[in-house]
C-alpha cells in the first residue's frame, strides 16, 4: 500500500443514464444510490436539478430520506448564461437548492466548442467559469469543474484551456476534472497532458474518461499515475456512446493492482453483487465478459488443465476473485454455497445456523436451479418460497388441474392478434374455471388466474404486477435456450414489493410459475392460511 | 503515416472459441474464415489440429475450399511432449499434417508453469522449444512462438523466461509473441516489459493481451509504442473469462489514431459490418457499447446540442464513423441510406441506379422497419421481400384468414406444457384448415402453415427451419419492448440457405412473420409462380 489515496467519483446515475436504452426513473435512482454508498464511493452526482424535473425530484427525496455512510451527494449543472451573474440564474439557483453539499459545473473547456456550440467569446466564457465558481464557492458548497472537451482542446489550443482552469481555480474550485469527452484519447496521451497541466496548476486534478477508443478504463489508470487524484467513472461501464469508464475496474486496478486507497470502506468485496443488482434495476443485461465482476470474469472452460487450475488457482487467474466478491467457476459444483445461503436465510428472518443437512439440500437446489436459468439474487420472493418449502412450511393454497392459453389472429387482419388464458383449478374446496383476455398470452394468463382466485382470495386484488422482464438465457454447451421471465409485484395498501422468477422452455411457462409464485408469497407475507 | 507496419494476427477461431457459450462448428469457421480475410488481416489462426477433431477438419476442408486474398492460416499448437523428439511426437506431426504455412507453438514462459504444470525440469522445457522450433522450421513453415504467461513469469524470473524466448530463436521463431495469458498486466507494466526484452533480443516482438484489468486495447496499444510489431487479438473481443483484445478496436486505434499500417488492403471501412455477420454466425448478441462497430458506438441523445452536432459533427465524436464504417445516429432519418440500400440490390441481382424515387421509397421503409426492431444485416431475404414488394414483383402466394396457437398444460402436470396451432387460409383456389402440434408455440405454428400448404406448393418440403433465435429487444425512450425473431431455412437438395426476420410485440406475432416469409422467399427462389 502506498499512502495515495483517489477520490472515486460516481457518475451512473447523469453521465451513466445518458446511455442509449436507459431510462432512469426517480425510484431507480433511490434504489441504486444506497448501492453505491454501500460499495464505498465518495461522490455520487445524482442528476441536474433545474435541467431535468426527475432529478430535482430526487435531490429533494433523497435529501429526506437517504442516509450515507460514505457518500456526499453531488448536483451537476452549467456556468451562469452569458450576459448575466450567476446569482441571478434560475439554472445556478436550482443547483444550491437542491442542497447538495458538491456542485459540479460543467465549464467548456475547448475554445471551439465555447464559439461554435455555446457562442460566446472566449473572454466571455472565463468570466462565467470564474464568477459561477466564486458565487457557489461562497455560498459554501464545494465546487468540482468538469473541464469539458479538455484533452481534444487542449490539443487544439493548450494555453487556453489552461486558462479556462486557471478561471476555474481563481472562482475557487476544489478539483479540476480533465474530461476526454469524446473519449478519444490514447494512456499516452493522457500521461502527457495531465503530466503537463499539473507543473502548471497547483489544484488537485480529477479524470473523466470515456470507452470510445475502448482504453476508458487504461486512461483513468495513467491518469492518475500522472498525478490525479480524483476519478469520475459508471458502475458497469454505462454511459453514452461505449460508455464512461467502468467505476469498479478502474478501482479494483488502483486498490488490488497499485495498492492507492480509493473506495470508503470494503465495498470492493461486494461489487460483483452491487454491480449485478443495479444492473436489474436499469434492466441493462449484465455483460458477461465485464472486468473483475462479469459472471464469465473468472470462469475457465475445463481443458487439459483443469486439474493444475483446482490445485493452484493463483497461476490462471490475475486476481482472487473473493477481493471483488466474484467466484472461480469451472464446475457448478466447486462454487460453496452454504455459508451465503445461511446468511440469505438470516436476512429474511429464518434461523439456519447449524442446520447442516437442510442447508446443504436448499444449496443442491439453488445450484440446479440456478444451472437451469433461475436468477435469485435478482428475485428473494422466490428464493423465500423455495427455503419454506424446504422447511415444510409452504402451504397448498391451490391446486392447479390445467391452463392454457390461445393467441390467435384478429378477424380480418391475420398480422394482428389478440390472447385469451383459460384457468382451471381448485381453492377454498370448489372448483374454479375462468377465462382472461389481454394484449399478449401473459397477460392474459394474469387475468384469468386472479378471477379463479378472486372469491377465495380477495387480498390478492392489492397485488399489482408492475414490472415483467423476459430474457433469452443463451445456450451453453449445447443445450436448449430457456426463457427467464422476472415479475415485480407491490402491495398497492402496504407498498411492499417483491419479486419472482420463473424458468420454461418458452415465455408463457416460464411466465405461469413466476406470476403463481407472486400470488403465494404475497398471500404468505398477509399472513393468510389456506382457505 | 509512418512507416511502421505491423502484423495483424487474428485467433477469433482459437482463443476467442474458448468463450463461455461460444461453439463454433466446421461450417462457423468456415463461414468465419473469409470475413477475416475481407478485414485484411495477415494471419488466421484455425484451431488445433491434431488436438480437436473439428480443427484437423477445418484446416483439410480450408485447404481444398478456400481461396484468401490477404490472410494466411495458421495452426496453433504445442512443443514436443518431455523426453521424446519433436519428429516422433503425433501433436506436432498433426500441425505439419495441417498444411498450415505457418505454425504457432505455445511455449511454457514462467518457470512456474513449466515445473507444476507441465512437471518438466527447467532445462527439459528450453529443449523442447528449441527443438520443436528446429523441427518445423526445417521443414520450411513460418513458425511463431506464443509465450504463455510470459509477462507473469518475467516478474517472477525474469532471466528464466528471457531463456524461453532465446530457446525460440535458437530454433529459428520468427516472431516472440509476449502473452498476458491472465490478463493482469496495465499498460505501465507492458511498456517496461515489452522494452526490455526489446533491448535484449532481435526477433520482432508480438503482444497477446486478455482483457481481465479492462486494459487489453491499451496494453496492445503499449506493446506496439515499446516496439512490438505483431498483435493478435480477436473480433468482437470474444474469449476466455474476459476475452482477448478486441481487434477491431486495436487495428483502428493504430491506424487512424496512430497512422501505423496494420490491416492489408482497406477492410477497416468494412469492420461494422464484418464484426456484425461474425457475431450472427457465433449467435453471441453485440454487444452495443463495443468501440468503434458497435450499434451505439456514435450514438448521440438528442439534447441541448443536437443542432451543435449536425452542424459540427466532429467536435463531437473521436474520429469520423465512416472510417469503420459505422455511422453517427442522433435521429434515425439522419442516416443516409439510399447509396447503400442501391449497393445491397446490386448484390441481390436488382439495378436500382438512376431510380431515385424508388429507393427513397425503400430506404424509407427499412428506417422505420429498423427502428421497429427488424435487422435486414442479417436477414438477407426478408430485405429482397420488401425491395421486391416495392418493385410490385412479390406474388402473393397464398391468403390467411385467421391462424391462432394454443399453449395448455399437460393433464395431470399443470407445471408442463404441450402446443397446437391452426391456421386457415386459401391458396391455389382452396380453402384450407390445417392444425400443427409442436413442443412450443413457434414449433407447432410452422407445422399447421405447412401442412396447410402442401398440397398446393409442395416444393416447400424441401425448405428445413434449422435455426431459430429469439431476442428481446430493449425498450428505448419509454416504448415497450419487441421481440425479434430471425429463421434461418436451408433447401434440403440445393443447399440454398436463407434468413427471414419477424418483430412483433410477443413471440408468437414474431415467428409468424418470420416463418410466412421463409416460405414466400423460398418459392420465390424456385421459381415458382401463384398457383
Amino acid at each position: 500500500m502506498t499512502d495515495l489515496t483517489v477520490e472515486v467519483y460516481d457518475t451512473t446515475l447523469r453521465d451513466g443514464a445518458q446511455q442509449e436504452g436507459m431510462n432512469l426513473s426517480v425510484a431507480d435512482k433511490m434504489a441504486i444510490a444506497p448501492l453505491l454508498d454501500e460499495l464505498g464511493v465518495g461522490v455520487i452526482e445524482g442528476g441536474w436539478p433545474g435541467a431535468v424535473p426527475k432529478d430535482t425530484e430526487f435531490f429533494a427525496l433523497a435529501g429526506k430520506e437517504l442516509t450515507f455512510r460514505h457518500a456526499q451527494l453531488a448536483a451537476f449543472g452549467m456556468t451562469r448564461r452569458a450576459g448575466a451573474t450567476a446569482a441571478a440564474d434560475p439554472q445556478v439557483r436550482a443547483l444550491l437548492d437542491s442542497e447538495a453539499p458538491i456542485i459540479t459545473l460543467v465549464c467548456k473547456a475547448d475554445i471551439r466548442h465555447a464559439e461554435r456550440a455555446l457562442r460566446v467569446s472566449p473572454d466571455e466564457n472565463l468570466a462565467m467559469i470564474e464568477e459561477t465558481f466564486a458565487f457557489l464557492t461562497g455560498e459554501g458548497r464545494r465546487v468540482i469543474m468538469d473541464a469539458e472537451h479538455f484533452f481534444d482542446g487542449y490539443r487544439h489550443d493548450a494555453e487556453y484551456s489552461l486558462r479556462t482552469l486557471q478561471a476555474a481555480v481563481a472562482g475557487g474550485a476544489d478539483v479540476l476534472c480533465l474530461c476526454d469527452t469524446n473519449g478519444g484519447m490514447l494512456p499516452d496521451d493522457v500521461s502527457e497532458i495531465v503530466a503537463a497541466v499539473g507543473q502548471r496548476l497547483d489544484t488537485p486534478l480529477g479524470m473523466h474518461a470515456h470507452n470510445d477508443s475502448g482504453c476508458a478504463v487504461a486512461n483513468s489508470m495513467a491518469a492518475v499515475a500522472a498525478g490525479a487524484t480524483h476519478v469520475q467513472g459508471c458502475v458497469n461501464g454505462y454511459g453514452e456512446r461505449t460508455g464512461n469508464a467502468d467505476l469498479v475496474a478502474v478501482v479494483a486496478n488502483l486498490e488490488i493492482k497499485r495498492g492507492i486507497v480509493a473506495l470508503k470502506g470494503d465495498g470492493l468485496v461486494e461489487s460483483t453483487r452491487i454491480a449485478h443488482a443495479i444492473s436489474e434495476i436499469t434492466n441493462i443485461a449484465p455483460f458477461a465478459r465485464q472486468p473483475y465482476v462479469g459472471a464469465s470474469a473468472f470462469a475457465h472452460k475445463a481443458g487439459l488443465h483443469a486439474s493444475a487450475i483446482r490445485v493452484d488457482p493463483d497461476l490462471y487467474q490475475h486476481t482472487q476473485p473473493e477481493k471483488v466478491g466474484n467466484g472461480l467457476r469451472m464446475l457448478v459444483s466447486d462454487m460453496a454455497g452454504r455459508a451465503s445461503i445461511e446468511l440469505k436465510g438470516k436476512e429474511l428472518g429464518f434461523d439456519l445456523a447449524g442446520q447442516n443437512e437442510l442447508l446443504g439440500r436448499v444449496t443442491d437446489r439453488v445450484k440446479h436451479a440456478e444451472a437451469a436459468g433461475y436468477t435469485f439474487d435478482a428475485a428473494d420472493a422466490s428464493f423465500e418460497l423455495l427455503l419454506r418449502s424446504e422447511l415444510g412450511e409452504n402451504p397448498a393454497f391451490w391446486d392447479v388441474e390445467t391452463w392454457r392459453v390461445r393467441v390467435a389472429s384478429k378477424p380480418g387482419d391475420p398480422t394482428d392478434a389478440d390472447a385469451e388464458a383459460v384457468v382451471k383449478m381448485r381453492a377454498g374446496g370448489e372448483r374454479m374455471v375462468a377465462v382472461g383476455e389481454g394484449n399478449g398470452p401473459v397477460n392474459a394468463l394474469d387475468h384469468a388466474l386472479r378471477t379463479a382466485l378472486a372469491g377465495v382470495y380477495p387480498e390478492i386484488e392489492e397485488f399489482e404486477l408492475t414490472d415483467f422482464k423476459v430474457r433469452i438465457m443463451e445456450a451453453s454447451h449445447g443445450t436448449d435456450a430457456v426463457t427467464r421471465v422476472l415479475i415485480t409485484t407491490v402491495h398497492q395498501e402496504t407498498g411492499e414489493l417483491w419479486r419472482t422468477v420463473g424458468v420454461g422452455p418458452n415465455v408463457i411457462e416460464a411466465s405461469w410459475e413466476a406470476l403463481a409464485d407472486s400470488l403465494v408469497y404475497g398471500l404468505l407475507k398477509a399472513g393468510i392460511d389456506r382457505r
